[in-house]
């Protein structure tokens, strides 16, 4: 089978020649999906907003949401965005600063950003965020209210363009392997801690415990 | 003493107002300096890209770098940026949907991309950076040579608009507080891992030793 690709622009082409880069579909999505939250580059005016949202992906569609009281994402509706995730894996500590690096994962797409203007639509698309999250907890949730949707503002693009790029391993100076100086990786861990529960009289649901003790954002 | 504060316009002005937002320089300088990395928001050509990248502070000076090679970089020099942080510190579960939220801390900061031109001057910002993140270990690489001076490519803001938000705490759902599902925070823990060393004839410096053992990024 073929692998399915996103196009190769000039945009969207790997600048670090050293690190993995892919437009392949499995490789964009594998760092969407793992990631908790995205930024979002807006142009406003001619001028750059990045914002930090949680994101979630069903198929070649990302999803992500804010406030209907935003003039700002109402701005933002129909424009061009780039939507960027990083997962950030470690210091990468070789023995000169310019060999010196990061360990991440990041994917970098573009596509148009959509307001979804039926509150139909914004439930459907909260509930697969919810249950992409944390499987079975919307059924358990007290429902939301037509004023809650109304306001809810909940934003998608499909992506047209997109690149992945994955940095790992060691230091790549073995140029300089006899330099007297301590090399290696200080890695970075990331994962969920115990819950701290609001409501004492009832447990922790099956499925967060899970998530829990498996530690992992997603 | 008066907090000092940046302007506040229509850019900045906090947009969640459960949120505890401020434009004091100390809580964007705080947050700025905890987090990791950056996202910056470039124009170009009249669309939008976000780049991840290792930020520093000097003052009210930012810096980031990059590949001289890279047109991209050159492309944003003299441009407004937006540079934005972002610690994600847990999901906030409530009883409803409307309610989830996330704890997090986040700066957003603009100012123009200026590209440093000197070599001297590169040189020492890039020690400004090791030295920030990992005390004395510039002194202890194998010094930069012209080249790679040439290849790198610094640049900062110095900051003329800033906001920074923090969500800390329990959901703020309290007319729900009797529905019947399990409400809280799942926090979100960040730390340094055992460092995985290439120099097996060289003990982990006193430094990065104290920098493993704290668990702090930075």
């Amino acid at each position: 089978m073929t692998e399915l690709t996103y196009p190769i622009t000039e945009r969207s082409r790997g600048r670090r020649s050293h690190n993995r880069v892919s437009h392949a579909h499995s490789a964009v999505h594998e760092v969407l999906d793992a990631a908790p939250i995205c930024h979002v580059g807006y142009v406003i005016d001619g001028e750059s907003y990045v914002t930090p949202t949680i994101h979630w992906r069903v198929g070649n569609r990302v999803y992500w949401h804010g406030s209907a009281a935003s003039r700002f994402l109402r701005k933002a509706a129909g424009q061009r965005v780039c939507l960027t995730v990083s997962l950030f894996d470690g210091y990468v500590m070789a023995r000169s600063a310019f060999n010196h690096s990061a360990n991440y994962r990041s994917a970098m797409v573009f596509g148009r950003a959509t307001v979804l203007e039926n509150t139909n639509d914004i439930e459907a698309a909260l509930k697969a965020m919810m249950d992409d999250l944390f499987p079975n907890r919307w059924d358990s949730l007290r429902p939301m209210t037509a004023q809650e949707l109304k306001a809810t503002a909940v934003l998608y693009l499909d992506i047209e363009e997109a690149t992945a790029k994955v940095r790992s391993g060691p230091p790549a100076d073995h140029n300089d392997a006899s330099y007297p100086v301590w090399a290696g990786v200080l890695p970075v861990k990331t994962h969920l801690g115990a819950a701290e529960t609001e409501t004492e009289h009832l447990p922790l649901p099956e499925e967060l415990l899970a998530l829990q003790t498996s530690g992992q954002l997603r």
